[in-house]
């Protein structure tokens, strides 16, 4: 069966990487490319040259449709928010909400717009797993997308009713390298031995009571290893468990049958972490196959009648 | 009345500073030398060097007694730590496990151990604090030392009864220098700006429910600044009342009445930061007198004849 016809080019553009989709007019990935020109591994002024790389030698009259922080006050150009307000934000919105950069890019080309939600902690905001999450399909259920920020995205009706980030990965990142910790963490010298510590920082975290009590919890980790109650191989697998532990239970749905499991968007190896966390809280997950952002795109373009097809 | 003969030399090295002083056998300050160089500052092998300068020109045969980060593992020479069990740990047993370390300095010389203790979220160290504690001649109540790495410290019979320890300060310096928060983060106009963001972020700490709760705490400040729900010169003071208000209500008592305030141990600037939260929490608080460190390193050399005088 000879390809399709490619009808769109689908950027998945974050913060740390750049993905770059060929598409035709059922979604079907034709290309496919990544590189490592996220908006802050970019020099200044540097977004031409890394768009004229990623779609360089792909039709110049194919729409492009860009999703991610590309379209944060840091990106290329900045898109609106559109409101997750009572009635959730859905495929519709975001098609309607599209920011023109053909300017900027000399192709025509659109910037998806960012989600934002109201929590009981204030506003929060998305760029670019609302791509994400409309390309699961999914009508009702939770979706998590763990990660530097990590959001736990409720939906209903096939909208986003609501969501919260997490900074769980960064703050990682942090605390791994610019405190005290950084004295003390380890790599563990095996899969078993960073499957037991990260089982310990889970345990951990659910004896957490109060906020404040994860301030003293990291410190723990020093005084843990000091009086060797903690293996050094251990040590950094248990601040993965303790932080993911403590993102899970403020963030996750009371149940997760097998017929409603929560929904995983990321890497391979941070998913499976995230499963085995989500199975030691008793709640039952499915990771989604990777480019779930390029079907987003792809359903986003459509909606938005980019690609002259019926949507 | 002329200055009565010094007995005794006491540092105070930590991680940051070194302080030293001069001591007469009433424990009163006849000599003050402060240097930034802190067993972090120093470079490798710079502990004699540091010494040598700390204490240079002062009589060679009196004891030196010294608390702090140097008797860590990364100081000059580990000291143990003395375990606050059941009974606490008290001026007898810091005096009963001195380390010697004439052999490192030329002149008589010795560490006070850190202690231990054991909290429902594993063990907890501290080196230098507990000299603090001791200084004060509190025989009952709460000591808090904010900080770094925070301690609060329980004393009962003029003994330390147990502590937690809180990374609130070097949380703060790792959120807002090396995650998103640092494009986010702006110093505050004047005292007004500070004191009003300071008090957000003390009420955002007050509503918080789990522990998780702060990750996403922390991720909301950049959204709420994004939709200009907070002042760009209010994001750093909201971020320091956010963890202090989290350390606070994970440790601080359920009461302290202006008969029995908790005792800060800070730094000016520190202490009333401190103190304006702790009312926020309707605690008393009494900022204690600086030099405290020198005050318990004199009743440690006395609890151990270090001095020659009767304790």
């Amino acid at each position: 069966m000879p390809d399709a016809p490619a009808t769109l080019i689908a950027l998945d553009w974050g913060t740390s990487s750049l993905r770059a989709y060929l598409l035709d007019a059922a979604g079907r990935v034709l290309g496919r490319r990544e590189s490592a020109h996220g908006i802050r591994a970019l020099p200044e002024g540097g977004f031409p040259a890394a768009f004229a790389e990623a779609v360089g030698g792909w039709p110049e009259a194919l729409p492009v449709l860009m999703s991610g922080m590309i379209g944060s006050r840091s990106g290329w150009r900045e898109a609106p928010y559109a409101e997750a307000g009572p009635a959730g934000v859905g495929l519709p919105e975001l098609a309607a909400e599209l920011t023109d950069i053909a300017d900027l890019t000399g192709r025509p080309a659109w910037i998806v717009p960012g989600v934002s939600a109201r929590t009981e902690a204030g506003p929060d905001v998305m760029r670019g797993e609302e791509t994400q999450v409309v390309g699961t399909g999914l009508t009702a259920g939770t979706v998590a997308l763990p990660g530097t920020h990590s959001k736990w995205v409720e939906v209903r009706e096939g909208r986003i009713a609501g969501f919260r980030t997490s900074m769980t990965g960064e703050l990682y990142a942090a605390l791994s390298r610019h405190t005290i910790l950084a004295d003390t963490l380890s790599p563990p010298a095996d899969a078993a031995e960073d499957a037991a510590g990260f089982a310990e920082g889970l345990a951990a975290a659910r004896g957490l009571q109060t906020p404040g009590d994860l301030l003293g919890a990291f410190f723990s980790i020093r005084a843990r290893a000091l009086f060797a109650e903690l293996a050094p191989g251990r040590t950094g697998s248990f601040l993965s468990g303790l932080l993911i532990g403590a993102e899970i239970a403020a963030n996750a749905p009371e149940g997760a049958p097998e017929s409603a499991p929560i929904r995983l968007i990321a890497n391979a190896a941070l998913a499976a972490r995230y499963a085995t966390a989500l199975t030691a809280f008793g709640l039952a997950s499915q990771t989604l196959p990777p480019d779930i952002a390029a079907a987003g795109l792809h359903a986003v373009a459509r909606a938005a009648r980019l690609t002259g097809e019926t949507a």
